[in-house]
């Protein structure tokens, strides 16, 4: 499980302790061997890392990067639940929302950004089923949020 | 199993026959011990008790009125499969989709109508994981319509 | 199963090679024995059958036969896990994501091209659970999209 730490230091994912709820729920709930863990928006030490839409107000390079720290914050959650990742079997399901001008068209692209990463951390074990939708508005006027399905042992 | 029941008289919650689905599909099912919830409007008595869009025709109190129905319907369909609710483990997930304006960043704050209402109802078994989410367009122009995973015995 | 096969004859559906995702991901996922079936689009010979917002650019009957595809497609996936339909129990869950003008309302009528294709073919086995969604914007400019969750042995 080493390598897993190791590849996250050199991909600079810096993971934290996972950001409190912004509502009434959990951040994340296990049953079964499944792990649901909830929306996730690009906030690093508490703080939107963009606001606005993808297409008005941001590009799609800035929309990878909210995307990525968006993924960042669900592996912060799955951590807590896998052990060191011990307990990790693999990502099942992301589903992405793009706060999106009603006129842009590359959520995929978007949400490219959290799936490579996935894999680039995790190898096989990262590899997923998707959805990519757009979106007209997000809590907190954020550019995307990720909700995550993973197996665990 | 009567708390439960006392808890929803307390809180002046109705549960009625499952509204039969406005489509093709069931209300709810059953595979393994996860039941999957069809996403709910706020309907009762077959009626919606809000249409439009929150940040132009409806204030965050009328939609978390709104998502608080949506929730009681949910929990209508859940008691026909959990039998009295003596089979209910968890409440695991909720989908909460939020028909927006474009600049309306509320949702979570929305859906809570819904959360809060189902911690208050099953204490520990209420807590879920969820997402919250902005769209420009719900079914009937609804304010708020949420889905469901629960787990059962 | 043959008669899985001769009803999709008559009803004139025919699977094909799955689409290649479109990006980072994987067309489905199997974990103990629910299939995760990634968004589809309403494309067909890698070429999208039809672009556009519903209630602008698309009516409700094209929005139908744009469903019907998307689900084709999850059809697609779903055979390769399935084994020629031998191992499928039954269809669990479909979200539709249909992208509609702002003022369109009739998602649940345009999903029912999908939810009605599942259960001719399938019966029984293809009733699910489902939430039908509006959405300003989805990939590529496509009028929806649909993700499946099905029971397989």
């Amino acid at each position: 499980m080493k390598e897993i730490e190791d590849r996250m230091r050199e991909l600079g994912v810096v993971l934290s302790e996972p950001a409190k709820p912004i509502a009434a729920y959990l951040p994340g709930i296990q049953t079964n061997n499944l792990l649901f863990i909830s929306g996730q928006l690009p906030t690093k030490d508490g703080q939107l890392l963009y606001t606005g839409k993808l297409g008005l107000d941001l590009d799609i390079a800035q929309g990878q990067d909210a995307a990525r720290q968006c993924i960042i914050n669900c592996m912060s959650i799955l951590k807590q639940h896998a052990h060191n990742w011990e307990q990790l079997v693999q990502i099942i399901k992301l589903t992405g929302y793009v706060q999106s001008a009603d006129d842009f068209y590359e959520q995929a692209q978007v949400i490219n950004g959290a799936s490579e990463l996935l894999q680039k951390v995790f190898g096989e074990k990262g590899r997923h089923a998707r959805a990519a939708i757009g979106v007209n508005a997000l809590p907190l006027n954020a550019p995307c949020e990720i909700e995550m399905i993973a197996l665990l042992k």
